[in-house]
């Protein structure tokens, strides 16, 4: 793809990376089996149709991506980052940046929208008779086997130098790993699991709950968002992601918010405001059914799954996370043989690797340019 | 009160200990300001006009409670041991028992329900203009104020020996300490802490919100109970109250529930589908206000309050706990003067202070009993 792009582009590709340029989605289809079409660096893909683990089929699934950086000649400079929940490829761009581990002057970085979060094919966006709560359930190897069209057959590209995400973004990035052991050199995943805790289940299940209880959700066939049930969503939200010393210091004034109040509602309640409420319901269904175990070839052991890994590995963990606990993640870790494990050292919680403060931003940036070099 | 008991009376206080036997209660009110009724071992008694630290006064107000013991002639073995969140005097008797460091062979044990907990005054039981959502605000001083009425008038109490209680007991344990310096002799406060955390507060937010979303809820004015958004209130309150590490090990199953999804409805669902839903918002305002530092006289100062109390005291922490952290909880114990703070070694979470398991019982019932002997 790199070769045949003309000097105008380049400097274009430069330019966006870390940008929230948006390219026109609907001139900027492909469709998976040509030969490597040249794909545009902010798109949705055509995949056809998507046979998931289910059972089911999608037809003319898709999957949005967004990409930073040139892929170079030897296709050796991939770095895959798959989208957290209810996240979007421009959200998580915090990562990347000139200077930075993951940096478009270096690598090709692959921003990959989840399926379920609103880009990629979801509730809200897929006709019938797959729409709203009709959509299929998707899990993270239905994610990793979406990806996985999009990077061979769309990129041409064999070999991944890393890929890394954060929450969900760390499930794919597990399922990476264990899906494709000889294509994938490095992991690092951050603040997730590769199979979702009991403990996990329930939180998201209460946020299932909190959403459902809405009259106007109308078991997904609402003519308007159910707006208390996602507000009492994210209500719900607001406890689990941050730790109980963060909301003591009223750590949410970095983020210049100067009450609680204006954060829970400021914060919040505009972050899921935002989202289609099928979508966020088909994103948690997918976490909870989260398990590298239950990949075919592993009798359903996560160990097995894990210690399968040939990639090298930094796992990291949130001290303060509540439910993607570090307990949780370095247990795993030490299945994944020659895991580096480590622990940032955050009063932020589950939201340590969301980008919101240097420090954290700083420590993970460090462990994964660290990676990169071995 | 016992030296009037006959020797029948004493037979059956001592079969009641730990009994669920129901003493009627309407043949067994008694009035504040009459000189010492002899009062039941279970009843409900009356308050008559309570000002309440709102500014509001709540008419015909009536505090229950069931005693364990015989008041001896020194009145000097009194334990109160107030109720915790919804839970109603039966539900908490676990601590009480021949041979366990609250002995009914050896002291006079009141067990007191909270306001809104539906037998003490509550939206349930309230006629109107109070009734329902029209209840008024009630702070943990309130309820000190009614049980001290309770006690001094009813029973004619001037020393007590202990306040014990868990969770929103330990709330009211504290507030008993620092409204009564001279009153009260020890404390042994668990699972609770003296001033609500903002953190416990988003927690108790999302609660709220998952209740009321339910359209059944009606504002209060239902006819049949909210039965959903009571159910979500439960799913969300099941993340919180055990630990991560219970679900994991699965230790439900000492409960006797044989799946995850069993434990959450036969144990969660239940546990909250038996109390009116106005009476659960009621009881959840009291602890969002909980704060012994709006005591009056120490100009809001959570410490100031906290170093005045002059009861020993054994400060106990659930190590797990999610909401009432051990952190928090040390942090306040070391502002009490002489106060030993003591972590419970559980995984149980918060629960580690509701009885359910002996490992954990036991280590309460001892630091209790160390502290009584003091």
């Amino acid at each position: 793809m790199t070769k045949t792009l003309k000097p105008s582009r380049r400097d274009a590709l430069r330019v966006l990376a870390g940008s929230a340029l948006a390219v026109p989605v609907a001139s900027s289809f492909a469709v998976a089996g040509q030969s490597q079409p040249q794909l545009p660096s902010e798109g949705v893909f055509e995949l056809g149709d998507l046979r998931l683990e289910s059972g089911a089929t999608l037809p003319n699934a898709k999957i949005a991506y967004k990409t930073h950086g040139r892929l170079n000649g030897a296709k050796s400079n991939v770095i895959l980052y798959p989208t957290s929940y209810a996240a979007q490829h421009g959200d998580i761009e915090w990562l990347i940046g000139s200077g930075k581990a993951l940096d478009p002057e270096k690598h090709f970085i692959i921003v990959l929208d989840q399926l379920g979060n609103g880009l990629s094919s979801s509730p809200s966006n897929t006709p019938a008779p797959f729409d709203r709560m009709r959509f299929p359930a998707i899990t993270i190897r239905d994610d990793v086997s979406a990806q996985h069209k999009l990077v061979t057959a769309g990129f041409g590209i064999q070999r991944i130098a890393l890929v890394t995400g954060w929450s969900m973004g760390a499930q794919q990035t597990f399922q990476w790993a264990v899906s494709h052991p000889d294509m994938v050199e490095r992991i690092a995943p951050f603040c997730g699991t590769a199979k979702t805790t009991p403990h996990n289940f329930v939180f998201l299940q209460s946020l299932r709950s909190a959403l459902t209880t809405d009259v106007a959700w109308m078991k997904g066939d609402y003519q308007n968002q159910p707006v208390q049930g996602v507000r009492a969503f994210s209500h719900v939200y607001a406890g689990w992601a941050f730790s109980q010393p963060f909301y003591k210091q009223q750590l949410y004034r970095q983020l210049n918010f100067n009450s609680l109040e204006d954060f829970i509602s400021g914060f919040w309640e505009q972050r899921y405001a935002r989202r289609d409420a099928n979508n966020l319901l088909s994103m948690v269904r997918t976490w909870q059914l989260n398990d590298v175990g239950a990949t075919p070839g592993f009798g359903g052991s996560l160990d097995s799954a894990l210690r399968s890994i040939k990639a090298k590995a930094v796992v990291m963990a949130g001290q303060t996370d509540l439910y993607f606990t570090a307990a949780d993640i370095e247990a795993e870790a030490g299945q994944i043989p020659g895991a580096r494990f480590v622990t940032i050292p955050s009063i932020w919680g589950h939201m340590a690797g969301l980008g919101l403060n240097q420090v954290d931003n700083q420590f993970i940036d460090k462990e994964i340019r660290a990676l990169l070099a071995r």
